[in-house]
């Protein structure tokens, strides 16, 4: 990954960061390198997500999916255990994996109805083994499968931690299994079996992506001015500091949609802390030129724009319009018209003063996709540690989570405070 | 759809809303009303979206379409051309509807290799005709239906407006033609053939839709307290003014997914002016939970979370688990698990004193779509008369077209700029 801070330059934007306060904000990424560097080799809690291209076994993982050759793999897990997942296979462009990653009837249905159950593997994710809504799903789908005269025990891999009703299962039916790494919240696990083992079932380079990810391991270095990923980091956390409070990014690929969805949740999550923590808004271009430009140029000015693309792509031209009007378009092609939007509307955030970082991947392949996620797992580690919040937990999701059992009997406090609810009603 | 504004209380959240400010903004809302009244009764620019239940014409509509029967319908178009068919589609649950609103080359060819182009309902939406991304589209998808031996001239419909390339390009192949309706805007479109071709294309019931718009449009009244949509739209402006100048909205249906998309474009580009407006913020229930519920309950206190949810909806069981731990799911089902989760995050918010609002409609069904769409644009009206904003226009938009096109070859000014771009590269 590539990072061009030029436009958010306090001589560019506003608001913005002068050269000065970047150098001053160097002295801190030094120090707060020495302690990254410190974790990873240590392998401390949370900082262990960093030293995944080297830890990660892909040969387990592979092991694990021997044999199966699916048509279709669906994910059940919620999350961390999901979202690096379709992340991965969706910027590899590898068809067939779906995610049940919600607790919706109808698109529970709607799946059961539509894959080839007997070409599908079924990989269950969850860490603890008791996730209510992964959980909940998995015995939907197992029941789905013995209707449909299906042994599920023939088509199941289960990724979990070292104990727990799902490892009890594993153990019981002999399944394939994965361990989820130890020291590694959800978000920051894409690099592991759990953001891996479908694209390694579709036939997707998983070395490449560890090996995308080793470079950007050893890309960090002390200086924000000579590694991407913190320059990023920085970037955001002293744009946040001067108010921008929402990080909006917009990937220039349709592959990239769910990367913007792990995004918005390694950040929200790592970063929504002590009333800190910017707001990540998704957003796809060029679709949302025509949605979300209006307010990021002329709404509040509390915003930093993160423009990511691929530098090369596989093309299509455009055939020659009968129509004047659009003569333009004439000899240029798709892309060409995708990559004159990106830098259109960079320029038109820039000359209205709105701060945009763009970021780069050489294309959309193993090793620029796992160099891209370990270099945003880097930066947010970095922002993260410069905020002084605690990245690697997520506290505040607790209480709903035991308020939810409550609700379905369990005998939880929560589940009281949850049905006091105030009303003002309007109907 | 029905309205419930307790947790934005002052006496629950803050920011809140006091219930003495309340009523001052009630007299407000009554001026208001009496505009926004005499504006549709004028069909005044902008303002005439909120006739559309009765202008719209049905029968046109189905004549259009009458005839083709398609497997499936591939909608061109981008923005407001394409997010309100999508959002009807996908909330009536119907299938087969796919849209290229994107200049990605390995979207548009993915789709091309997957779709039955003998079967399948070409469909163009664009107000002027010369839209860069649409018109792109529609030359390179008529090129594939020409490899493909398919006739495009007898599987294309048209929505466009009065005149343009389109326009012409319809007279001149004797294409079936709906027309934009005059006066209304892209993201306020979705109550008219702009929205609802492909829907009935697909069998989908669209008198209930424009029946549903109808009974949003018979209750609006002068009072927030009697009126759901001015009730929402009053409470999110009243708390923008207070600090929450981020809207997070969050349905508990993936078939919302596309509804989230098209409330961020109708939020971001009516009431992103002048320095105003809220940030929408797109979610999904329950999955994002795993996601952005840390950063909503324990980060910066600047959001409104609207939290919607269909009353009904088809259930499935889950069946009795085998593990002591996860006793408390069985007897369940996915739809209870998915409420409980909703009034659980609910509570998590309103006890951590976030603002949050519940919408609620009956269930997924034609006259419940229409209504909720009617509704939020009626809110989203009242929201920029109260802001003062232009609402109806998008001139921050314009800027990044020209500039495109500049790049592209067409000589424009903002070309130049474009390309003078301030670099501070790391990589």
């Amino acid at each position: 990954m590539d990072a061009d801070i030029g436009n958010a330059l306090a001589t560019e934007a506003e608001p913005g960061v002068s050269e000065e306060s970047l150098e001053r904000l160097d002295d801190r990424v030094r120090r707060v390198h020495d302690r990254i560097e410190r974790g990873i080799d240590d392998r401390e809690f949370g900082y262990a997500s960093l030293a995944l291209p080297a830890d990660a076994d892909p040969g387990a993982i592979r092991e694990a999916v021997a044999g199966f050759d699916p048509e279709a793999v669906l994910t059940v897990g919620i999350g961390g255990s999901a979202l690096g997942a379709e992340t991965v296979t969706a910027a590899l462009g590898l068809e067939g994996h779906h995610t049940l990653d919600n607790v919706d009837p109808a698109e529970t249905a709607r799946l059961l109805e539509t894959l080839p159950l007997e070409r599908t593997l079924l990989n269950v994710v969850s860490r603890s083994g008791t996730t209510a809504e992964t959980l909940a799903n998995f015995l939907v789908v197992r029941e789905a499968m013995a209707s449909a005269g299906v042994d599920w025990t023939e088509r199941t891999v289960v990724t979990t931690g070292d104990a727990g009703p799902l490892a009890d299962l594993a153990a019981a039916h002999d399944l394939p299994t994965c361990r989820v790494p130890e020291g590694v919240p959800g978000r920051f696990s894409a690099l592991s079996a759990v953001g891996l083992l479908p694209a390694a079932a579709l036939g997707g380079d998983v070395e490449g992506v560890l090996s995308g990810g080793a470079d950007g391991r050893a890309a960090l270095s002390p200086s924000l001015f000579d590694c991407p990923a913190y320059a990023y980091g920085a970037v955001a956390y002293a744009l946040e500091q001067r108010g921008a409070t929402t990080n909006a990014v917009i990937p220039y690929a349709e592959a990239l949609e769910p990367f913007a969805e792990w995004f918005a949740q390694l950040w929200a999550e790592s970063l929504g802390k002590d009333g800190l923590g910017q707001t990540p808004a998704r957003a796809l271009g060029a679709t949302d030129q025509h949605s979300q430009l209006q307010l990021y140029r002329a709404g509040r000015r509390d915003k930093l724009v993160t423009l990511l693309r691929p530098r090369e792509r596989p093309d299509r031209a455009i055939p020659e319009p009968d129509v004047e009007d659009l003569s333009y378009l004439g000899g240029s092609s798709l892309g060409g018209l995708i990559d004159a939007e990106f830098e259109a509307t960079e320029a038109s955030l820039a000359v209205s003063g709105v701060p945009n970082v763009r970021l780069e991947v050489d294309r959309l392949d193993a090793e620029s996709v796992g160099r891209l996620l370990y270099d945003v797992e880097a930066a947010c580690v970095l922002a993260g540690e410069l905020l002084g919040v605690p990245t690697f937990t997520q506290p505040a999701v607790e209480w709903g989570k035991r308020a939810a059992r409550g609700l379905l009997g369990d005998d939880t406090e929560e589940a009281a405070a949850a049905t006091e609810k105030t009303t003002l009603r309007v109907d």
